[in-house]
């Protein structure tokens, strides 16, 4: 099959590929309102899959969803200081309702750490309420001036998690548990991605929180995404709201606090991570549609054929659809899933039937070969799991081979102009480094300590800055 | 053990033994903005088992999920009369930015029919586009006067069902298929709601619809609650948009289209369809807690059987709560149980472990016994099942007993006034007696053929009509 040149190579303009994937693979389009956008079945079917797989995952921690509004009265956000100074600039307020000017504005969620903290205040009353671990799936809004697709948009959706404990340590656990074994092992294990767990710097903080654990994924083009955060509250909250109780000791004690965030942008990091220039190719455990059974052409023996493998396929465990639109070309179907990244193609034409064979096709390995029909069942398992750690194994590889050790600002600025990550001693770089950095569009994007964990505390000897352009 | 009076009773004042259910069963409590609400985890709990039970109903009909945005410019509500008339009192409309006022401002979506249609017209251009099958769950805002937990908030959650179809017919039979086999089947068979299925009168159409298909239920007062609605949108917003197909004989084509809708009222409805004096009545198979174990005494052998007992049920299939919270009185955590409406409760104390048995506390049955712990797992299955026709059987009851014929406009609103519903043929009634109906604050819930079906048109000859007060 010849292919149509379909995408913007990566080579010559990524931003412009990755825009040309998301429309052609039609995940989203841009909405009306600037920087909104429109998710579309396949992009939403993506996004579900990773909503469903999370959520199982943060339940698993003894966290339970909820529901909070979407508008929060203006005075909520002006409480905690630094969060409001955060977040004042990217609002959107409502200032007419029902026909009439509202007394006070509303502001549209950008984040719900104060309305949360508003009800936390009310519900937490003695020792026995806590931990309050919640959860919340929601849409919310940051006005963006640069949007791009899934990546920054006025309007995303997000998991958002709110928790309150009688302790220091038992907060800090818990915001941990969520950056390692909450997201790190969904993005790992069901995403194949590949990243760094690190702490944000002073600088790059959540505003509100005394600690902002990351997970920084390197795109394509060698820049970083920030895939998920997990902060540390401290007090803060609980200072401006009152969220305080009764300890055991009949003392009242304020309590500890942790938020952590994961969105919508997790489809482009999907894009920009496992995309090549036939467009998307997405993880099997993750895959809406892990295998596509196509009619080769418009045949009865052809169509009966791929609906029964579709059944016989779904029967046998795997997610499977079957394309048997023979009034589109047949070139042009197969493009199309290409595109989509969907990890298998089994194309059935005449000559297939009356062997009893099919071509295997594999998006993510390569290559086309026939197999027998019957073999096929239990011949994808093991083709989707090999498929399933190329995309993690190819991930690490890029970041591994494009992230450089360097020794100062200069060196880090010319690691990053040239597609790469750079690493370097915190101490030799510190704020004033980090300032330097940012004049060339450069961030640290997390500190790591030297055996590669997540240190304890920025200054930590021996730490090291994460360097690179971001998206 | 001796009750609480923790509750209004229902025939002191209904609407406040409501409100007593919502926030002692912990379902939700009013927002800070004025008809904004936070849905508590048991409460989102239920919508959640809710969403999940339609979402698999409405993928079986082939729609796909996706995703619109919040804002809607405000332009595209003015493109068509009726929708915009319908909605413009109710909207919430968002001025400022970014920290700058907007050139255009925007609303915040109250539906989305004007924004979908948009994006139709660009993603249908021909027949084999068709029928294009598009669900989103989402948060919308209809600002609200007179605002009621659940089931009147400025901002609910609901799903949206918005289609195209290449013909009036196809449209018509998807717009009943979701009304009946969707909604209906899933109202019936996993919530216990009884419920009539008919045809809005001219007046109660959804502002943009050519018909629109309800589900009415009666509550424990005998009012009426809309359930859901299923609309006929005909060519309407196809015209205000051009969304149009190019036909297999070259023309270009209108679609025909649907638009459908339920919501977190659902929840409400279940408190006040289900509910009794102790509280809520879950049905079975809705039930995010099911069997709920308790520990009556602080006991080690207790406690060790109750999380035993727990694992086992669990095993068995059952949604299992184990509440060894000894460090609240018994007496306290087993109100606690009734007021959320868990149906079954198995209460463990020493004496029981001794004897190897627990007692069994039926919640919607009513009636506690004890029963061999070995028999627990074989037993809950039927128990639970017969608790889920019980519930549905009730409320039918209830509906037949309090529903009259009556001939004129004055006895029906006596009637609607005794806590009840009446019939009446319409031909008698029609659109003036409806205005008349008006006057006293009852409404025409829905048309019904004379032998209980759906009628195809307000005039069908033969139409009854069913009015009542309603929420």
């Amino acid at each position: 099959m010849a292919k149509a040149p379909v995408l913007t190579p990566r080579a010559d303009d990524f931003p412009r590929w990755y825009q040309d994937v998301v429309s052609k693979a039609e995940l989203a389009d841009n909405g009306p309102v600037r920087g909104t956008m429109v998710i579309r079945p396949y992009g939403y079917g993506l996004w579900e899959r990773m909503q469903q797989e999370m959520d199982a995952r943060i339940k698993r921690t003894g966290a339970q969803n909820a529901y909070f509004p979407l508008f929060i009265p203006q005075s909520y956000l002006t409480r905690e200081a630094e969060h409001v100074e955060g977040f004042a600039p990217e609002l959107a307020v409502v200032t007419h309702g029902g026909g009439k000017e509202l007394e006070e504005p509303v502001v549209v969620r950008p984040t719900s750490e104060t309305i949360v903290n508003e009800y936390f205040s009310k519900w937490v009353q003695s020792y026995r309420d806590l931990p309050l671990l919640i959860n919340q799936w929601a849409n919310v809004v940051r006005w963006e001036l640069r949007p791009r697709l899934f990546l920054r948009t006025s309007e995303f959706l997000w998991q958002e998690g709110h928790t309150a404990h009688a302790t220091y340590e038992d907060a800090r656990d818990f915001a941990a548990r969520i950056h390692r074994d909450v997201y790190g092992a969904f993005m790992r294990d069901f995403l194949a991605m590949d990243f760094v767990l690190g702490r944000k710097t002073a600088k790059e903080r959540f505003a509100g929180a005394v600690n902002t654990l990351t997970l920084e994924g390197m795109m394509g083009d060698g820049k970083a995404l920030q895939l998920g955060t997990s902060h540390e509250l401290g007090q803060n909250f609980a200072r401006a709201f009152h969220t305080q109780y009764l300890s055991k000791d009949g003392t009242q004690e304020l309590v500890w606090q942790t938020s952590w965030g994961s969105t919508t942008r997790l489809v482009g990091a999907l894009v920009m991570m496992h995309g090549d220039d036939d467009g998307l190719c997405v993880p099997p455990r993750l895959a809406p549609v892990q295998v596509v059974v196509l009619a080769v052409k418009d045949d009865e023996a052809v169509l009966a054929k791929v609906r029964e493998v579709g059944e016989r396929l779904t029967a046998a465990g795997v997610r499977v659809q079957v394309d048997d639109r023979t009034d589109t070309p047949f070139g042009r179907r197969a493009v199309d899933w290409e595109l989509k990244g969907v990890p298998v193609r089994v194309e059935i034409g005449p000559r297939d039937v009356a062997g009893g064979t099919a071509m295997l096709v594999r998006r993510i390995a390569g290559g086309k070969r026939p197999v027998a029909l019957d073999a096929l069942a239990a011949l994808l398992p093991a083709v989707l799991e090999e498929d399933q750690e190329l995309l993690l194994a190819r991930a690490r590889e890029r970041r591994e081979s494009r992230t450089s050790e360097v020794t100062g600002v200069d060196e880090a600025v010319e690691a990053a102009a040239a597609g790469g990550w750079a690493r370097l001693p915190w101490a030799a770089l510190g704020p004033d480094g980090e300032a330097r950095l940012a004049e060339h569009g450069v961030t640290v994007r997390c500190l790591v300590t030297e055996d590669g964990a997540v240190p304890d505390a920025d200054e930590t000897p021996g730490n090291v800055a994460l360097v690179a352009r971001a998206y």
